[in-house]
């Protein structure tokens, strides 16, 4: 039965009509255009991260246009947040419904005013997607946030005067776990979680808060089960070391933030077991575990939440008393509601697995063709990626691929990760997996 | 010329055509519409922060329309954060244009795939208005940030791997001066430097930060002259021996952070010379000068930023490497182009000066009427604020006098704070002095 909707699924591709049949491509990237427009906001920010300026009016579905007439398939989607593509259109449709109107041009302060229809919107979109067992939702328009759980007492005179000083008791010497080579944001509570490159963190100050290794297992996994499994292990008992060192010291950790596929760290996995392993450490020491699902969310692991593939014991936990002016954008969420009608209807998370298992497999072999060159491949759904012997071999490759006019994105040291959107199709895949074999065999 | 001025904007309002005359209530607020939706939404959320639920659709200029069907002047506009009210037509135009349709429906990482139009749009808004002598420009989704200045010398191998651990020197120990009372936002940098309610800050690990006093002002200004210069003097006192303290304990303050008026912590004023006074301090010890003008920026004090009325020596200072995915949101500069092009049209900003004084004569009176309820009445343009003898009292007086149907704001331990939108005229104005009297008069 299974292998009967995968049939339908592939002999019926979800992309967007119209979309072009292949990328096209009339410069180098970036071109001349983007070069310029880099030049002229450099005058006014810093714009050193910029790659290339977008023509979103011509970008379609899976193709990405550039400002130099360029057309990518794009499998980076705006750094994996662009779930159906580019002017999709139940999302046109959305944003040109009537009813949509005032979200989008009355932007609330939520927490205070929310708008009438706010409370059903909540339950028609992400409580409709909410992992099984969490009950609760906090949007947000940014930030990462750690707190003491508090009872049912009320707050101390004392606890209120030394917290508007920024010290204990009201606020709490406490830390958050984080792992090595995680990323979880550039706001400053979220930064002191992130370690991937120095450039998000230099020069910033930063609370001395714990980090433990996250595993790092050697592929392919069926050759490796022995070591892989003392490398998950090592990193768990990383962490109870950890959690009783800081305890001791009079800071102790309330919470442990964790992606469950660090992505922009380089794409790696750990397995269930040592994610039921976490939790049953944070649950001993009365710790929350966060997962952060900002990348892996949304259909694109073959689930609708990769930690689903984890079979916890229990739900991960929610922040609770998160607050400010804005909390989310009302608009956002009338765009969300077409995302998810979209990816329901067409079966999408369905299509990541069976899309998904058919790059992995064309990425498998490809490394077969090039060993000197490709190692440890590895994906879960549409989320995929392969390591390059060095930064710079990677960087030449990319931009042969680039210029060839597939869109990809780098993680981790010598990574190429792969994001495509949840339309993606296997004549997609075949543009990706030929146009990369011919990268690699020009390099 | 000033006055001919005036008297040409005061017979001619910028309202919305179609605006309501007066308010029109029909319940309390909340009333048992709102109710029943914040019963809803804190089964899913912490919702103890909703005032009302708002009808936005039925919303139009000054006047808000809450769930049950109220019709209610405006006077704090989703906390200063709506400059020309709900659905004015301009700003639907904007929301409607097809060119605009792409940065609405295809949200970009902004800092590395920029839209083509993006640095022509940033110079049609942002830099259009930005302050006198400053050139550069940082769109955020959210967030404050500290971080060392960095010379041109290229980081050391120490630099970076510190900084990947959260450790010195690449994450240098270094501290930003903020002040009692002040309100800079909630994400866990900005937290730091907010000192107003301990129901924002309670439970929250905080760095270790110094906090100077904020002058207290007694008035009227002119009657405490002397008073109120030793004020400011002991303050800056405070600011200077802080920053000397700090830099011999090994964590020396890299940046001040300010509010050119205390908003959330009780609409607090300084004079000029304050300010000026600050950015001396700030010179001497090689630390950047921050203002946050997220409520008193865009004219409603009467010129586009409210440090204009300062006449400091430099500009203020602007972190320059920020950065995130979204930075920001190209569909909020669309919003933001209509909005700049009816401020300009329309001579909003010296509406705001006009209009503002006419209300801040208007609680003046007010206040001798009832010298022994009302007291500090202060405002700059139409940032205005009132005393109440203490927090039950404001909160009574509040509840009246929205229940009239005129919404405004508390901040501080009993003040009323008014934000209007910019398009607010004289009628207006005499509508909230008048209700207020009643409410005042029943009190």
């Amino acid at each position: 039965m299974r292998a009967g909707s995968r049939r339908v699924l592939s002999s019926a591709a979800p992309a967007v009509a119209g979309e072009p049949d292949r990328p096209a491509m009339k410069t180098e990237v970036p071109g001349p255009r983007s070069r310029q427009l880099a030049q002229e906001l450099s005058v006014i920010q810093e714009s050193g991260a910029v790659e290339f300026f977008a023509d979103y009016e011509r970008s379609l579905g899976n193709y990405i246009v550039d400002a130099d007439g360029n057309v990518m398939l794009d499998l980076y989607t705006q750094i994996a947040s662009i779930p159906i593509g580019y002017n999709h259109p139940s999302v046109i449709a959305a944003y040109r419904d009537p009813k949509n109107q005032s979200a989008f041009v009355n932007r609330p302060a939520l927490g205070v005013f929310p708008p009438q229809d706010h409370v059903q919107r909540m339950f028609g979109t992400l409580m409709s997607v909410a992992p099984p067992g969490l009950k609760n939702v906090q949007t947000m328009s940014c930030g990462a946030c750690s707190r003491r759980k508090r009872g049912g007492a009320a707050p101390s005179a004392d606890d209120i005067n030394s917290c508007l000083k920024n010290q204990p008791p009201g606020c709490p010497d406490l830390a958050v776990l984080s792992f090595n080579h995680a990323f979880h944001g550039r706001t400053m509570g979220a930064l002191a979680l992130t370690h991937t490159k120095w450039a998000h963190k230099l020069d910033f100050p930063q609370p001395d808060w714990p980090v433990a290794d996250f595993p790092l297992l050697q592929y392919p996994l069926d050759q490796f089960t022995k070591e892989n499994q003392q490398e998950e292990q090592r990193c768990l008992d990383m962490v109870r070391d950890l959690m009783s060192k800081w305890e001791k010291t009079g800071r102790p950790v309330a919470g442990i933030a964790c992606e469950p596929i660090q992505a922009e760290g380089g794409d790696n996995y750990a397995s269930p077991a040592f994610f039921q392993g976490l939790q049953d450490i944070a649950k001993e020491n009365g710790a929350s575990l966060m997962l952060d699902e900002v990348q892996t969310g949304c259909g694109l692991t073959g689930k609708f939440w990769a930690h689903e593939h984890f079979n916890l014991r229990e739900p991960p936990d929610v922040p609770f008393r998160i607050f400010n002016t804005w909390v989310g954008d009302p608009s956002k969420l009338a765009l969300l509601e077409a995302v998810l009608g979209v990816i329901k209807k067409d079966r999408l998370v369905d299509n990541a697995r069976d899309v998904g298992e058919y790059m992995l497999n064309g990425l498998v072999k490809l490394q077969s063709e090039f060993p000197n060159i490709l190692s440890r491949t590895r994906g879960l759904g549409l989320m995929a990626a392969i390591d390059f012997p060095d930064v710079n071999v990677r960087g030449k490759v990319m931009k042969r691929l680039r210029d060839k006019g597939v869109h990809c994105g780098a993680c981790g040291s010598a990574t190429l990760r792969v994001r495509p959107t949840l339309t993606i199709g296997r004549k997609h895949v075949d543009i990706f997996i030929d146009t990369l074999r011919n990268a690699l065999k020009e390099h």
